[in-house]
C-alpha cells in the first residue's frame, strides 16, 4: 500500500469515530422533541426493539411498554398542561460498536396557577448505547432522580470514572 | 480515477457532512452569549439579513426588527435584572444547502425580592438555515411557549417527524 | 506531491480541526457527572495542573485547592441534598493550540421542604482551553453568576465578539 493509501485509510478511521460521536448526540438530541410533542412512535426509534427504559418508579421493557407510558394519562397530562424535557449535552465514551452517554435532564412542568415554569425535577441519565446495522440505537437508559438517593450520584460517578 | 481518489472523494464529502452538521450547532450556541450579552450587532450574525424570528407575540423580520427587540426595554431590563437564555443541544436534520434545527430553550429571571432564580418559561424552537456562500445562517426561527397550547407542540411534532 | 496526496494533507486537517472542537466539547461535558458524583479526581482531569477556577467568591488555583472545594461541606452538601450542574452546549473559538468557550449553567438544588427542584443560580461560563501533548484542558475557567452584575455580561460578551 502506497503512503498516500496508509494515510487515506487511517484518515477514514477517524472520520468513523467523528461520525459514531455525532450521531450518538444527534440520537439523544432526537428524544426531546419526541417525547414533548408525545409522538410514541417517534420515540422508540431511540430504543431498540428490546430496549430497556430504567426510571425510579418505572421500569419499561421493549418498545410496547415506552410507547404505553408516553400514551398515559400522566404524560399527556404533561403535554397538555405545558412541559419541557430538557437535555444537557452528553458525556460519551465510544468501545467500538458499543458506547456510553451520561448526562442530566430536567422536567419542567407549567404552573397550574400562575405564569410561570418549575422545575419538577433533575435527573441523572445513563444511556447504554450499540450501532447495529450502521446506526446508534439505545439499548438499555436508566434515570435516578439527583434527589439525594445514592443510585442517582453513583449513575454519575460511573460515568465520570471512564475517561 | 484510482480506488485511492475515489476513497478520497467519498471522504471529502463525509467531512463537508461533519463540519456542516458543526457549523449548525456552533451557530445556535452563538445565540446564548450574543443575546444575554444585549449585543444586538451580535445577536443578527444568526441570521440571513431578510430573516425572520417569529415569537408568540412578535414577529420580527429583518435585521432591523431583531435590533430593535435586543435594545428594548423589555429585553435590556432582564439583563439588568440578571437572566439566562438556555439552549438544550439541537436535533438537526441536513437536507442539502438547507437544514431545520429543533429544541427547546428556557428563559431564567433573577427573583426580584429573593436570592434565587425562576424559570420564566420554556419554548419549542424551530430553526429552518440555510448555507449561503459556505456559511450557516438562520432564515425562520419560530419559538412558542410549552404552556400546552398545540402550536407548541405541533413545532416539536414536525422536528421528530423527520427522522 | 501529486494532486491525491495534497488533497489528502488538506482533508486530515479538516479532520483535525473537527476533532478539536468534538475533544473541547467533550471535556465540558465530563465536568458534569464528575462534578455532581463528587468525584475530585475526575474533576481535576478538566484542569491542566495550574489551572484556575475563578467563581465569584472563590478563586482556585491548582489542582488541590480544586480538590478541597468538591470536599468541602458545602459542595457534599449539595450532593446530599440532591443537586444538579447543568450545563448547556458552548460556544467555541479555535485559534491553534488555544480556545475560548462560553455558555451558561446552572445550580439546580432539590427543594428542603417540597418536592420540587429550584433554580439556585444562573452562571456565565468562559473556559480557556490549551492543547498540550494532543489532549484539550482548561487553564482558566471564569464563573459570573448572572444577577444582574456588569461582570458576568461583559464575561459573555467577549464570548460573543469573537465571531
Amino acid at each position: 500500500m502506497s503512503d498516500t493509501a496508509a494515510l487515506v485509510q487511517r484518515l477514514a478511521e477517524r472520520v468513523q469515530v467523528l461520525e459514531d460521536r455525532l450521531a450518538i448526540l444527534d440520537l439523544m438530541a432526537f428524544y426531546g422533541p419526541a417525547v414533548d410533542a408525545g409522538d410514541a412512535e417517534a420515540v422508540i426509534k431511540v430504543w431498540t426493539e428490546d430496549g430497556i427504559y430504567d426510571v425510579d418508579k418505572l421500569k419499561m421493557v421493549g418498545h410496547d411498554e415506552i410507547i404505553k407510558m408516553v400514551g398515559s394519562d400522566a404524560h399527556q397530562g404533561y403535554i397538555a398542561r405545558g412541559c419541557g424535557h430538557v437535555l444537557e449535552p452528553g458525556y460519551v465514551e465510544i468501545d467500538g460498536d458499543t458506547a456510553v452517554a451520561t448526562c442530566k435532564s430536567q422536567l419542567i412542568l407549567k404552573d397550574e396557577d400562575a405564569d410561570g415554569f418549575t422545575v419538577a425535577r433533575v435527573t441523572a441519565n445513563r444511556w447504554e448505547l450499540r450501532k447495529i446495522d450502521g446506526e446508534w440505537k439505545c439499548t438499555v437508559r436508566t434515570s435516578r432522580v439527583l434527589d439525594g438517593r445514592a443510585e442517582a450520584v453513583e449513575l454519575l460517578a460511573r460515568g465520570a470514572r471512564g475517561r
